[in-house]
Order: C-alpha cells, then structure tokens, then sequence
C-alpha cells in the first residue's frame, strides 16, 4: 500500500474520531420501538459518511423494518468486487446505572472510546469507510470495485435482510463479502474467525389464575406462575450445564482432533476468564475447555426472566403472569427451526399443573463455517502479520451474525470475518468500548488487505 | 339499637361515601418511599375523620416510619373499653396496565366501589368511625369508651407497631380489640375469623459474573445468574407443592378432626374457587382441601423474579445479577425467625456452582389463634345474624395481619376479627373493591355488636 494513503488516515486521525464520536452519539437501538428515529437517523449518517468518502453511489434503501444502507464504487477497469457488510444499529443499554459514562456520550479514555457501539459494530464498519476513504482521495481509485450493505437491524436478528439479500442479490453481486464484527484473540493477537454459532430465541409465558392473588387468601391452593415457570426452565439444563431438551444435540458436528489441537496451542483459557469475568469458578458441559465452550458447543440461557412484584420490599401476591427469555447458540449441524421445535415440545410436554405456557419465536440465525482454503483467507492472515508483528490465527466465535447464513447461501461467495475488537471490550453490556490501537492497526490491515489481495 | 342510629346512617349515606372516595383518592402505599407524603396525608385525613366523628381526642403520633393515628372518646360512667384497630396505608397497585379503572379514582359500578384500599382495609376502618360516629351524634354518648389505633404500616408488616403498642400499652389499654380486615365467607355468609396464618419473607440476590455478558462470546463457559436461581427456587417445593426446606414443617400444629369436620360443612370449595380464579385445575400439598391449604397449612411462594432483559424482544444476554421475593405463609406452631433461617440454610445449601447467594429478611409476623370461649364472639355472631339473617361461622383466613400477635402478646385482651370483605374482592391485586352491599350491613351490624355487647 502507498505510503500516502497511509499518511492520509495519520493526517486526518483526530477528524475521523470526531466524526466516529458523531456516529456513536445516535442512540440507534434497534430492538426498542421508541428509538426508532434514532435508528434512521444513524442510516442517513452512514449515506452522508459514505459520500463524502467519494463513493459514487450511497443511499437508504427501505425494508419492511429499519432501512438499510447501500453505497458503491465502480471502475471499467476493475474485474472484482468486494462487498463490506456492517451494521449502524446498536444493543440496548440497560441496566444503565451500570455504565460509567453516559453510553451515547462517548470519551476516549486511556486510548479506549468508550460508548455504546463503539466496538459492536459502529467503530468496525467505520474503519472500512476511512480505509476506502484514504484509496479514493489519495489515488483517486481503487484495486477492486466495492460495494457497501450496511444494515440496522443486526442487533434484533435482521429480520428484514433475508429478504433484502434475496431481492438484491444482482446487485449485491461479488467476489468477496468482508465483515468486522468478531474480535480478535487478544491485545497484539489478531485471527480471522472462521466460524460462527447460529441463534434460535423464544420468549414463554406463563398464566396462571386470571389475576394476580393475595397470596394469604389463595396461597397452598393455587399454583404461582413463577413457581411454574421456574419448575419448567430447571429442566431444561442439569446441573452440570448440559441441556436437557431431547433431541437438542442430535447432529451437532463435532470439532476434529486436529481443531481441538489448535485450539490447545491458543494457551489456557481459564484462568484468564475467571479473572476477566470476576468469578471464582467457571461453569460448563464436562469434557470441553472454555473455548469449546464457547466455540463449538451449543448452549440454552435465560437472558431474562419477569413476573410479581419488583418493587422495594415484599408484596404478598401470587403472580399470575411469568416470562422468561430463552436464546440458544447453535452449532454447525444444528437449524434453528428444528432447535425451536425441540424447545417447544419440551415446555409443553414439562408444563407443571395449574398453568397455561405459550411461547414466541423471535430471532434466528444459522451456524456457519468459512471455506478457509480461498486466497482471500491467506492475504488477510498476511495483513494482520504484517500490521501487527504476530501471525494471524483461524479461530471461532461464539457469538452470531445471523446474516452471514444468508450471505453464505444467497450469494454463495467466501466470507471473510476480520475483526478488529479485544474479547473484553463489553459488546451488548454496560461500558462497552473500543482500543484505539485497534482501531488504527485494523484501518491499517485492511488497507494493505486492499492492497495485496489478488483475486 | 335505636332505629335513629340506623337512620342517621341511611340519611347521611351519600355523604359518607363521597369521604370513603375522598380517602381512597390518596395513593397512600406504604411500601414504596415515593409515596411517602401520601401516607401521611392518609393519616391526617383519618385525624380529621375521627375529630368529625365527635371523639375528643385524635392525633398523629409519630414513629420510625409512617404515623399513627391515635383517637379515642371516653365517659365517666363507662367502666369498658372497646379498641379498635385498622390500617390507612394500601398495597403497591402494579401491574397497573390491569386496572379497569385507576387504582385512585374510585368508581361504583354496579353496586361496588373500585378503588385500590376499597376493601383492605380504608373501606373497612372507616365504617367503625362512621358507626361510631352516628352513636355519638344521635345518643350523643356510646355504651363503652372507644379507642382508635389505624396505623399506616400494616402492608409492609407494621414493622413500627411492635414497639408503639408495646411503649403505649397503658394508652391503648382495653377490653377487647375489634378488626375489620378479613373476609365474610361469601355473599350473605357472615363469619368471625378466629385464625390467621403468620408470615415471614426475604429477598434472594444471585450474582454470577462481575457484568452482564454476551451470551455469544461467552456461553457455555460461564454460570448465567438466572438459571442459578431458577435452579436455587426449583429446590424448595416438590412438584406437588410440598416444601421442602429442611425442618420446614415441624412443630406445625394440625386442625383437629372436629375443626375439619367444621370446614367440610361450609361445603366444596374447590369448584368456585377454579370458577373465581379461571384455573382449569387447583394445585396443592396433597391430603388437604383447598380451603385448608389456604387456613391451616403454611406456604412458600415467590412473589415476584427478576433478573436480565426484560424489554421487547430478545438481548443475547448472560444476566450477572438475578433477583426474587419469597414470602412464607406460616401457621400455628411455626415461628418467622425459625423458618426465615431455614430457608436462609437451604438456599445457603443448595447453592449453584460460579455465583454467590445473599438474602435479606423483610416482614414477618407470627400466626394467630383467637379465643372464641370469650362472650363477645358469641355476641358478634350473633350481631352478624340479625342483620344477614344468616348464622355466622367461626372460619379461619390464610391471609397475616401481623400486628394482631403482638396485640395478643402485649395487651392479652381478645381480638375479634369481624370482617365484612368478600373472598373476590382482589385485595392486593388490580381491580381491587368492596360490595356496597356489606359496607351497608357491616355497619349495621357493628352498630348491633356495640348495642348488645355486655362485658
């Protein structure tokens, strides 16, 4: 890569963080309907920041739900297109009390911006902008033509983009789809993530009598909502953590031995963990590390759970109405639907008496593996070398992008996962941030990306 | 009694209810602290109440918490004194989206009054001031000095009254203790509660890791606080509703056969209960009849559970911090203290793996057992008769009125609980009232208590 081009992202650092911290104070959270203006908002920022990177093209095209962002850059001479997907939308916040600073207030803080975001995916996708940014101005032209999808709804499982990809796939046609929105091993450890958990979600309620009771005058003859809500979620997972819902591991594809040995040469995890997560022991399925744990083992979790009274003090009612909300990390081998399917047959067939159970679907993802044998995986370890002194490794996430499964099938290109986080930069929780050494060795990385990929 | 008195009660009926409304409109919930003024607002309204009722004294007095209001009429020649007790303060109002109408603009409809306090226990002490009050106005004297005790702490377990009456026992000095804060049996169905059920409660905290955490980068590895505590709940009840904390039961003291006897003639309960609380089937500890799992058998109940996301959709969260309120029903021959460390010791006991555990204790209050040999529970089944025109049952309630232990223990005179509710009335839920119908006759009925009382 020029050395100009490398000069220009040094030059106008300070202005690109300005306007990155612009892009982080909109509170686009997808998930709530009162930020719904927010959220489109956030899309109109991405057009503008777009334009005035020099692509040709940028603009909001509408889905059924929040729009999505499209912007691109073509030469004649240019055979290959890379296509960038990123996302503008943001977790929610709460518990809010828990952040240290305002999270749509960002401050760098000891060479980390601190903000909602700022990580998970807004910093990511906006250093794939200054990297074209600084080709266009500087050479006023790029190796490859390129394309922008950057969507506002990944936070609530992209609901719209199925379709979206579907309906545009000439459009959106490519050679390569490259995504920023997995972390890296660690400080100085960059990897490219070759594979991803899928998602499947359920929400369930349960009714018990009409109202809610006083529980002095009811109480020892009439089930309690919550009881049975707990009864029915403890069977789920033994005690031991392994999932309890038949049929739910059936297919599960498990690593080879020679995944496992690379995963080993990657160091012991769990001390590291233990600190980094302030608990005095870990919990997991016998027979895997953490790392499998979290890489290529499936899980269930309540990521939430409501009913009776919350309030100071005690009230002494029955509550006739609980909720629960359940995710599940899938892995290669496992459909969302089926897992649902699963899921559903066990609550129903665990129903305690007394008590109505419905559930609700919400979002899903398919697991997804890259086929790490095209060039483009070899370049991009090679840009990470070069950038950061250390040799890139293949890892997994655990996390989802529910996306990359349709990306995988609607476009059929290899997707390439370079991520620039640290693992403990808090996505989706209070005092999420982002290192700035990562920030400008990741703009870095996918400059010289840009510049020794040959397709 | 003089037919005056009664007419002074049916000539100033519209203006009576028209102050009940005016009471009921103070949101006057002694559990939460921002209510705090309304409270006191409550009790002043009282004071000016029992001033217009023609006692000589009424005032505020002051403790830890919420106020007392103390008033009380007395003549020379009266050699006995009748105590009457009741609360001004009222049960939180959530979920308030489950209000027909809001919980503090009170409406009749169809001969009910619907307010929160309607029934328990605004509704109901303020018929004493009013029987009182037509006495006085009439006759212009009352058969016995009476002595007013309403105190604004009774639904958060009267966690001042312990030590008022007990510095204040001179003051409060009587012959007998009346309380209008339990339920007839039904409509027409008069009855003098001669049991209650006592209670204990804490609060359980689970917390896992130091922060809430993405359930994708580190799911599998990582206790998730709520399946902790779903887990931690899910011990303390069998699925037939037996509890099963160590020593739980112990000491209980079970009804005698000729009190079950008694129960089985006021009849099936079991197919109006389901029918009343729209539950296709009953739940509870096997070998007893509903009406005795609410009477005389203890319970644990949670009663309210939170912890994670809880807003729309779905947050790919592992919660660190999960949360529920359990309260305990207790009857004759347990005692709150033992019980809450019992409970404290199982949960201690039962404890996941990778969280820590901590309650704290709020309200308790011992069970209760009135002495019905005493000639005034004669006379008060009695008073109930005349006007219902149906006998009355000595029955029992599941629900705690706390205090009435301490009365018991402290000031050693009977305690009659003559209430004037019916079972439906959602004391302690959304759409809480009170039948007109026995706001009538309970008058009527205490004003024929006090004109044939001989002590």
């Amino acid at each position: 890569m020029s050395s100009q081009v490398s000069q220009y992202i040094r030059d106008n650092r300070q202005q690109h963080l300005d306007q990155l911290i612009e892009f982080l104070r909109i509170p686009s959270i997808s998930a709530l309907s009162d930020h719904k203006e927010d959220v489109r908002k956030a899309a109109e920022w991405v057009v503008e920041s777009l334009k005035g990177a020099g692509l040709t093209t940028a603009q909001l095209m509408e889905t059924p739900g929040h729009p999505v962002v499209y912007g691109e850059w073509s030469h004649p001479d240019n055979t290959h297109t890379i296509l960038v997907y990123g996302h503008y939308d943001v977790q929610p916040v709460d518990p809010v009390e828990l952040w240290d600073s305002p999270p749509f207030e960002p401050v760098i803080h000891d060479e980390k911006l601190y903000a909602r975001g700022a990580s998970d995916d807004k910093g990511q996708t906006f250093m794939h902008v200054k990297a074209v940014e600084a080709m266009l101005k500087v050479n006023g032209t790029l190796p490859f033509n390129v394309k922008f999808l950057i969507e506002g709804e990944e936070e609530i499982g992209s609901p719209s983009l199925d379709a979206f990809v579907s309906e545009h796939k000439d459009l959106l046609a490519s050679d390569i789809l490259m995504i920023s929105d997995t972390p890296i091993l660690g400080k100085g450890k960059p990897a490219v993530c070759t594979g991803l958990r899928g998602l499947c979600s359920l929400q369930v309620d349960v009714k018990g009598a009409k109202g809610d009771l006083h529980s002095g005058l009811y109480g020892g003859a009439v089930q309690n909502s919550i009881h049975a809500l707990v009864q029915l979620l403890s069977t789920l997972r033994d005690e031991e953590g392994r999932i309890q819902v038949e049929g739910f591991y059936d297919g599960v594809i498990e690593p080879t031995e020679e995944e496992r040995e690379g995963y080993k040469k990657l160091g012991n995890y769990e001390e590291e963990l233990k600190s980094e997560l302030g608990v005095s022991e870990l919990f997991g399925e016998a027979g895997y590390t953490a790392r499998e744990h979290t890489w290529v083992r499936p899980t269930l979790e309540v990521n939430g759970i409501y009913g009776g009274f919350q309030g100071e003090g005690v009230k002494t009612v029955i509550p006739s109405l609980a909720h629960a909300k359940i995710t599940c990390r899938l892995v290669p081998g496992q459909d969302p639907d089926t897992i649902s399917e699963l899921i559903e047959n066990h609550l129903k067939a665990h129903t305690p008496p007394g008590v109505t159970v419905n559930t609700t679907r919400f979002d899903k993802g398919k697991p997804f593996l890259a086929p790490t044998d095209h060039p483009a995986f070899k370049t991009a370890t090679d840009s990470y070398e070069k950038v950061y002194g250390e040799p890139a490794l293949f890892t997994r996430m655990g996390g989802s992008i529910p996306v990359v499964e349709t990306f995988d099938q609607v476009l059929s290109i290899p997707i390439l996962l370079m991520g620039f986080g640290l693992p403990s930069e808090n996505f989706h929780a209070p005092n999420e941030h982002f290192h700035l050494e990562n920030y400008d060795k990741g703009i870095e990385t996918l400059l010289t990306f840009w510049d020794t990929l040959s397709l």
